[in-house]
């Protein structure tokens, strides 16, 4: 199943991809988000639930107000090779608020107090029923599907300080969406082997495949369980590979009017028209 | 005024500390809990409105589910100090999560997974108002009131890696609260002068004063606020003086049976017995 948070004149809805007399049509799931969806223990959609079109979707954060946002970083092995560090015996976290987000498409705007906006492509797992102290098996069964991030980081904040929390939750900065794919749709399941990309104004800048990945979903959330409960819609961005623009030599930020394009494959794409602040 | 969100047979309700004829009670102010009630706008108590007792009040986290939680590191100099840091040019932040947080008077239970709890008191400013890029102006009119957090921290844990998300943002561990105090009932309002204990089975751990915070409770609306919103109900931990358990030589940890007691002057005490989990 795919699945998403769509914008309606009437508020936001959850749907479903669903194809109806041989198109693909958005059915709407009786929910205001996937939040509340998952929540309510992700049920089949009614008998003649209504249909929206897909064309023009406008799609709101795949999940709009999770309870919380969990980040991994240094969860590939040459992302970690490039920033210098050695392989860690533990995922690093760090947080984002659902503040932090916006949908798929909608556009980033950089903020007038940073000229060092970056990209972290990034598989996310999005929670679908509460789990603390999960075992390999429960913390499985918890994972509703996957959805893609661009976990926008404004650099020289993120740098100011040891902890790089304020250079992670700038407000309405990080796309995430447009779908969330359940497991049985991408080979591997929950530990999905997918092609992961960061385009930016048509030049590849990250490209690596979330098989490589340290600690793999499954591990995330028996890690993170341990420490707090996750609950449904809950999401852990299980970090970026390779190729950011702060590690480059000359380093390279994200301009006013560049386009930049984050891919899982098999997951989605967001992409985002970065603009300047009004 | 004092305001918290109290516990009852009913749900919890949010409240305000009031004298009926010569005895103290609790007025109840309508709503489920202060978070709803600071969104509505602060409203007065209606005419009549049913009072609950003081006596035996089970107080649930002041507000039970912020959007926001961020704690300030290295804000007083002699913390810095012993924990041999220089001192800094920015606010330091790192998260906490609703589902981190316990009321005034419950129980901390020790993890299993680790023997390194430790204590912060904390003077943690509670937002009555959206704000965004604040100015001073703006921040100080922001500022609902103040009230206590013990800034619950598993060492061990916070410094697996270099972010310490995970050693601070442990399920039902922090106590916050009893009450809100309003900068009015306070010396130096908005920038009050307080002064903060732990005491720890009698014995005082940490005694600092307020007044020597780097960043004050305005100046921090107005940096956080450059970054992400700020919503009526989310929490800023203001940071800890010097004398926790970790920089002691050698380090002294909280252990079940102990019982550790946090006091912002005039705004309130955590009364926290140590446990060990069932």
């Amino acid at each position: 199943m795919k699945l998403a948070t769509i914008r309606t004149a009437g508020g936001t809805r959850a749907v479903q991809l669903a194809e109806v007399g041989g198109a693909a049509v958005h059915l709407d799931l009786g929910y205001d988000d996937l939040g509340a969806w998952l929540a309510a223990g992700s049920p089949a959609a009614a008998p003649g639930a209504r249909t929206l079109p897909v064309d023009g979707a406008d799609f709101a954060p795949v999940v709009p107000t999770p309870s919380k946002v969990l980040c991994v970083g240094h969860n590939y092995t040459d992302h970690i090779q490039e920033m210098g560090r050695e392989l860690p015996s533990y995922p690093t976290l760090f947080p984002k608020f659902a503040d932090s987000l916006i949908g798929a498409n909608d556009d980033i705007v950089k903020p007038a107090e940073s000229d060092a906006l970056d990209w972290e492509v990034e598989l996310v797992v999005v929670i679908g029923s509460a789990v603390r102290r999960a075992t390999a098996a429960q913390a499985q069964a918890a994972i509703a599907g996957f959805t893609v991030m661009n976990d926008i980081s404004v650099r020289d904040w993120q740098f100011r300080t040891v902890e790089w929390t304020q250079g992670k939750i700038w407000d309405s900065s990080t796309p995430v969406g447009p779908y969330l794919v359940t497991p049985d749709e991408l080979p591997g399941g929950v530990r999905p082997s997918l092609a992961v990309t960061t385009v930016v104004d048509g030049a590849v800048m990250q490209r690596d495949d979330t098989g490589t990945l340290l600690f793999d979903p499954v591990q995330l959330v028996e890690y993170i369980s341990t420490v707090i409960r996750l609950n449904p819609g809950d999401l852990i961005a299980t970090g970026t590979p390779a190729g950011v623009g702060h590690a480059r030599e000359p380093a390279v930020y994200l301009a006013p009017g560049q386009r930049v394009v984050t891919t899982v494959d098999g997951v989605g794409t967001c992409t985002n028209l970065v603009v300047e602040k009004a």
